[in-house]
């Protein structure tokens, strides 16, 4: 160990090692981590903890995050990179802050009945399977801008609502109500029981045409990652899959696009198609 | 081991690295790689592979690549080097692309008038502008998707239509084709003179909402990048400019995903709308 070069533990390849760009959505040190812990879980979207530490405060952090519901993540190591990296003492643990507070499920549910009661149909996203953070980000942007009235992610098929997400959305997490759930099938289910009926983006034999859909109706419009796309005991909630249909020879849009032009799609049918005789 | 230098990892004779720098004809990523290997194998000049990497993907790339003739070379581990490197995960596969042929603009307005004298109406897409990569990639992919006949970029106001844009487009530049022009305010207006209408996606006081716009006339979608938009000289060729409806307090949209609502619309009303009385 004595005749270690300084760069030993850099180059060596078997160490697994986390670097994480500072960034303003940054907290770390156990202290500050355990403050965020104590004071406003809701906005941690996750936890990157040091595998190996042993300490009473790390296994404090662990159970905090367990019991309030917080992703938590390890690594084998972890490094801070970039500007005032050199200063941060990370202590083995770094939270990473959502853009903005979690909008608990059931003022989703009362936000979505009460419109409903009140003759209006509003429009909800859900995500699933989103690893790709840019896609997430892009898919606020959008639900933003097509009057949205709340993103629905599960907490663990999802790329977190930070970081390169935020970068992303510019700014529309600051605006656009988000909401992270433990079990994504069992919220649309409750959906379903307010009103709403699920639309699922997934092209298939089963699939109506996106512009054969009524999406004038109360919707969430159900999205997967391009990878895996939406499970299947959350599909298995959709009342409908809806397909855009596509040139031949081509087989999927990007996920922020595909969930794009349906949410606009809705919006068109809502306020700007010819009203029916 | 414990004596090494700092630099044995680096130097280490028995460690054969292939270092690829980063240009223009390179294709990573086992997703896109797959593609082109399916598309258009005669464009591949060569795949570089890890020799190690035991994935179901890298088997079916080293069978592809056999099948279809293509050079494959293997290394035991490969690092892409220069600009841009950092952000290019290329999965242990790498692909070297002859030089592609962009169609000749004079081309494209053959094709645009045969199509308009044969009584269709041809879509087309011009990017100015358009500085990322990224959304240069995505929008090559929805204009396949949607039908669109060639995409038109400015030699000197464009991303590079390879690399991350190749990576974003998943396969659509060997499918859909690209024409690069010099001037593409000329270019417009050249397109003008055969039937074809230009549509800026520009919002503002001066503009039409999307829906009120007629997009089943022979038409080329202008789209500008999300920094500088399109250059006062393109926007004089357009006749006019669309802008998609937003909820109050958005500004704008991802420029992919503008294209891609304009581009789909355009496919809706050409396809999928009740025909006027």
């Amino acid at each position: 160990m004595s005749g270690a070069s300084p760069l030993a533990g850099k180059s060596a390849p078997h160490r697994v090692e986390r670097k994480i760009p500072m960034s303003d959505d940054l907290i770390w040190g156990t202290h500050p981590v355990m403050a965020a812990l104590a004071d406003s879980p809701d906005k941690i979207a996750e936890i990157i903890l040091v595998q190996d530490r042993k300490g009473k405060k790390q296994r404090e952090i662990i159970d905090m995050a367990a019991s309030r519901r917080v992703r938590l993540h390890f690594c084998a190591a972890l490094r801070l990179t970039g500007e005032g990296a050199a200063e941060a003492r990370h202590q083995g643990v770094v939270a990473r802050m959502a853009a903005r507070e979690f909008l608990p499920f059931s003022d989703v549910l009362t936000m979505a009945s009460q419109a409903i009661a009140a003759g209006h149909s509003p429009l909800l996203v859900a995500a699933d399977n989103l690893n790709d953070p840019r896609n997430l980000g892009a898919i606020a942007r959008s639900a933003l801008a097509a009057g949205v009235m709340a993103l629905i992610v599960p907490k663990d098929h999802c790329a977190p609502v930070s970081g390169l997400a935020a970068k992303s959305a510019v700014g529309a997490f600051e605006k656009l109500p988000v909401c992270q759930v433990t079990n994504l099938a069992q919220s649309l289910k409750a959906l379903k029981k307010v009103g709403l009926w699920n639309f699922a983006a997934a092209s298939g034999a089963a699939s109506t045409c996106l512009y054969d859909a009524d999406l004038r109706l109360p919707a969430c419009v159900v999205v997967g990652g391009e990878g895996e796309g939406i499970r299947p005991l959350v599909l298995r909630q959709c009342d409908w899959r809806i397909a855009i249909p596509m040139a031949d020879g081509v087989e999927s849009l990007n996920s922020s696009v595909a969930a794009a032009v349906i949410l606009f799609e809705a919006r068109r049918q809502r306020d700007f198609a010819p009203k029916a005789a």
